[in-house]
């Protein structure tokens, strides 16, 4: 079974491959009446626009959005959103070699087994190209945000490459923008810098944690039991290539926590309950609090590297490979925008649950 | 909310509207390995193409369908197969006048009052032109039926005009594609042009009735209680535009029977059970019995019309309108290779409900 | 495949067969707020109860509706409602003699065909005993309307037994509730009585027309383009057992209507749009105009009848069988409390998608 | 919204709150022929049963499980099977003191914010106690996947309580059922045991790393791109009580490792495709690589304690709580057979997904 939708009531059906014509997002519960156009949607795709320095793929995709249903005068009218992506640079020839080989640590052999073929291009659809469609359908959740939660911010950056994190002391949001790594500690995306230079030239990649914040988030959202705003989270980031874990405010460290340190305390601020700490990630009993909702993901090294690995063949042979290919030495730091656009559309989506999508009688007549 | 989405397993989404740059549908859960091929999907779409006679409007589309995704070397992959045609003639100018106003008959005034805008460009979303998604989906959804189901055929055909209903003992399947009206009968078939030509020059319209029969259906399909075989078939047929009744097998005509003349006695024959009727239209309790699986739908006459009708406008007027524009004299014309399409798809559905998509591990190794 | 659920957001699930311990309905998405009593649903189950007139299967069932979860001190909690009804009059015996025969009409085969195996008891799940679960889920819905569209009535009917249909000019709402065929028109209710008394006697049994209208519907209620308010309808009146066929309006007629017969102008009257007819039963592409919606189903005729039939049996044998037991010799009668509810249940989840469920942060601190 | 049901074609939907009169799951989906007793879903439930021993809560719940629906003579028959325990030992007045107070690191707060109302009763549905429903589905799910997938097995075991984890080198399994905290490490057991005292005597709680392997999963199950094994996984898991991350193979540790390190590398064996080691926990692109699958998630310390947190009040007021009851000092210790049933429901879910629920045609006449 193939099942290539998310969400309940904002519903993104994502489509394409690698190396296919073109791919995109059919976006289906926009509610009608939000401002919509290409450039605003283009904005966030050129922030995860893969080529932009050395440490992501080099190779070149425009990723131009087309708009292809919708809208009318600029607003969307409650109908499906189609976002059409063109592939142009797409240099099948690279890929010739591993048709018949499966490369390690990519869905190469899952895929095979399952389907019984298999677009070995770039990873068909397995190919990280997949979430250019998720960015885009952030970029409309955003859209609607803006107007039905006004105050609401999301913001993705990267707190970890292989071992070394940043130092929260040093946080600045004014950073994030200023390097190629989403990295809120200046200090940190230098080292960075030079670190990921030395595991490139040997041939070799690292994992990395990204952590992505929403603010303003208004308290109620989440849908218990099986659709909590967490559970619904780590659905939608686990999803994301090459994601191994997904942690909601404390995450793995609750663990090691007791009852009287985790205690979320409450006292009155001047807006209403005011927490004084948030382990809990913003959300309890996966319903939002009000709190800043936080979830951190960890991403594996990219898996396609220029050391030789150990492998096998269609035709059952035993060979080592060296995958070739215009591959990111670390491609969490891709993944920060597409961890932003998922959280855009996995809030976006229980907002609509709450309130529904069109509010009842909108249009008057007279 | 909005919901362009249909299928448990084999979910179409089409979306697009009348005067956008494109249409199409986003057909996920098609198998693995299933020939798919631009041509085939274009024969349905070419039968249901608008311009072909005078019987239907006049407006010229190619309906080229664009393969974007989901297929690999000529095969289904397993993945999103998203079908797109691009619309061409599109001359918005004609709907200027129905901008501010709401042409009685159609969803005009729901839309509007819904969302409270609207894209009146043709009807935008509500357009019947939403349904050559539908047919390309069902092109799709022919091409796995071809794998998984041999034996199974489905011919689509008009048994009423306004009043005139074809006469059963002149039944010919061959005349069916021989006349503008999918009519088994030719004497009907005769008839029914004269009709539609004086109700055309006298500025009217008229309904119709369209049966659907699919044959070699397997015994066991459907889904007790809410997704059975019958009530999937109501869903998708009452969602074509302008239908008004689903009936299934005998139909509301089975009130006016006694149970003696209803029950469909069973014997055995070459094949193992054989009815001696098919009152139910080849489903009991939801589940196909390998029977003819017999549907039929009522259409509404066209609600474009060059006579004057009274209705308002957003403003708050009381008017008349004539609806100009390229119409159909008789829309149901048009639905018989929309209700075929839909039949393919629902029973594809089931089938891989019943079966599974995938059918555990495909791919061979060594 | 099984699927047991219907709803969007008002999600209706139904379980249980006919000689189980019990049968009932989960139904989750009810807004919280509502108050809800046993009751008030056992009201609306009692209207549904067989064993109340000769015309109805002389099974006694108490149908007694328990609330096992949801509510909290009179009101609905927003956590799923479980509504258990147990058996206690099952009688098993009166069907060993089908243990191994098909019964012709009835979903025996095609269980027995899909599954493999089946609870011959009563039909078992495929028993018209699954709609008392429908009944108490509608009783829920009910409730639930009464709050968020308090001016919205449903009022369900039969208008044809056989081929007897009532006159329209005499129909009298007041009548409905006087006889045991919900009848509005007193003549055709005493004519229908020594109908089915012949009937019965014979050992035969005849299908019905029921017709539901719903009053008072906001304006703005449908899901386009596959979760219509027409087409959800048409998906849940045929999921009743025994229904053929659904219509909405005009129905089957509307085929032989002229566009120019079939328009409903528009005027306005003292409270907004006014429709001078309602050909369209009450929705225009799928969404609801704020007039009555109209919808009409038939029922086919009691299957088990003591009159013998040509049948199976699993071993390969053909037979001759009378299907003793305590039947309705118009089964369609007990359909019209089933066709209420399930009009409740599809415009509740209607409103609920147009308007949410929580509508925001509902508990004020402080 | 409320959204009780999870999983696509086996969905369960639980139901009841911690004190209402009883609570369940309600589960369809289940293949026909499924030998299903109430015994055998009773073994899984003691597992969980609370008051086993001074490590979890003193509630004393016979958590005795009936079968209302959905076999017959011992087999499933495809129809939904529903599940219910009765709540006997509720003792409701223990919890009068919150009813207007919002206890610390629960989701009182939440709910009632959401809600606007509550059943404060134990937590009402947001209590722990819901995860009963889910360990007895879960029963259903391995007796099906007993016949499906035969060399599929389940483990779930404690790895971690506080600061403390297992030492792997220490790992048998056989300890697993030795003590009361499923620990593979018996020394480590013996530490947590004084450890645990200390904490309950101190008044205090401590949360948890619990670990649930799938082994025998057969390879190919997963529906990318949104429905990934690991995406639902990481769902389920999540979804359960005071989960605050989820981890797949190396989890959040796979940031920190290279390419060369984390390269999953593949060799032939007896069997075929053997992996060198498994970082990725068995599952590759989303789907299942037929290694081991592997999760770990983190529970969070107990909420409920006897130290005094600083919390408010609906009335507005700002108090200090000490939470009392019958509760768990390391919640986790519960929540081991709640991730094995997660894990068999969601691994059933993907099986009928690849293959199909009937299979076609089951039940052979003659």
């Amino acid at each position: 079974m193939s099942f290539n939708t998310f969400g309940h009531l904002f519903r993104v059906t994502t489509w394409g491959e690698s190396h296919g014509p073109a791919l995109g997002a059919t976006v289906d519960g926009v509610p009608p009446g939000v401002p919509v156009d290409a450039a605003q949607i283009q904005h966030w795709l050129d922030r995860r626009k893969p080529g932009q320095n050395k440490f992501t793929t080099q190779r070149q995709e425009p990723d131009q959005v087309r708009i292809l249903s919708g809208t009318f005068e600029g607003l969307s009218t409650g109908t499906p959103i189609q976002l059409m992506i063109e592939n142009t640079d797409q240099r099948s020839k690279d890929y010739g070699d591993i048709a018949k080989s499966f490369r390690p640590g990519h869905a190469d052999i899952t895929y095979y087994q399952k389907y019984g073929l298999r677009d070995y291009r770039g990873g068909g659809r397995s190919s990280a190209r997949e979430t250019a469609a998720r960015v885009a359908a952030g970029g409309l959740a955003r859209a609607a945000l803006a107007q039905l939660a006004p105050d609401l911010r999301i913001s993705g950056y990267m707190v970890q490459v292989g071992p070394h994190a940043i130092d929260r002391a040093r946080f600045d949001a004014a950073e994030i923008e200023r390097n190629p790594f989403w990295c809120p500690d200046a200090e940190m995306a230098a080292f960075w810098s030079g670190y990921l230079d030395d595991l490139r030239l040997s041939h070799n990649s690292v994992g990395a944690v990204i952590e992505v914040v929403a603010s303003g988030v208004p308290a109620g959202l989440g849908a218990p039991i099986y659709g909590k705003l967490d559970s619904d989270l780590a659905s939608a980031m686990m999803s994301i290539n090459a994601v191994k874990a997904v942690e909601i405010g404390e995450g793995m460290a609750a663990a090691a926590l007791t009852g009287v340190e985790n205690a979320d305390e409450i006292r009155f601020g001047p807006n209403g309950p005011e927490y004084l700490t948030n382990h809990a990630g913003g959300i309890l009993g996966g319903i939002s609090t009000g709190q800043d909702v936080v979830v951190r993901f960890a991403v594996k090294p990219t898996s396609s590297i220029l050391t030789p690995r150990r492998t096998i063949t269609t035709a059952g042979d035993e060979i080592d490979l060296i995958t070739k290919g215009r591959h990111d030495p670390c491609v969490g730091i891709r993944a920060v925008p597409v961890g932003e656009a998922m959280m855009a559309c996995v809030l976006l989506d229980h907002l609509l649950m709450d309130r529904g999508q069109t509010g009842g009688v909108r249009g008057q007549i007279g």
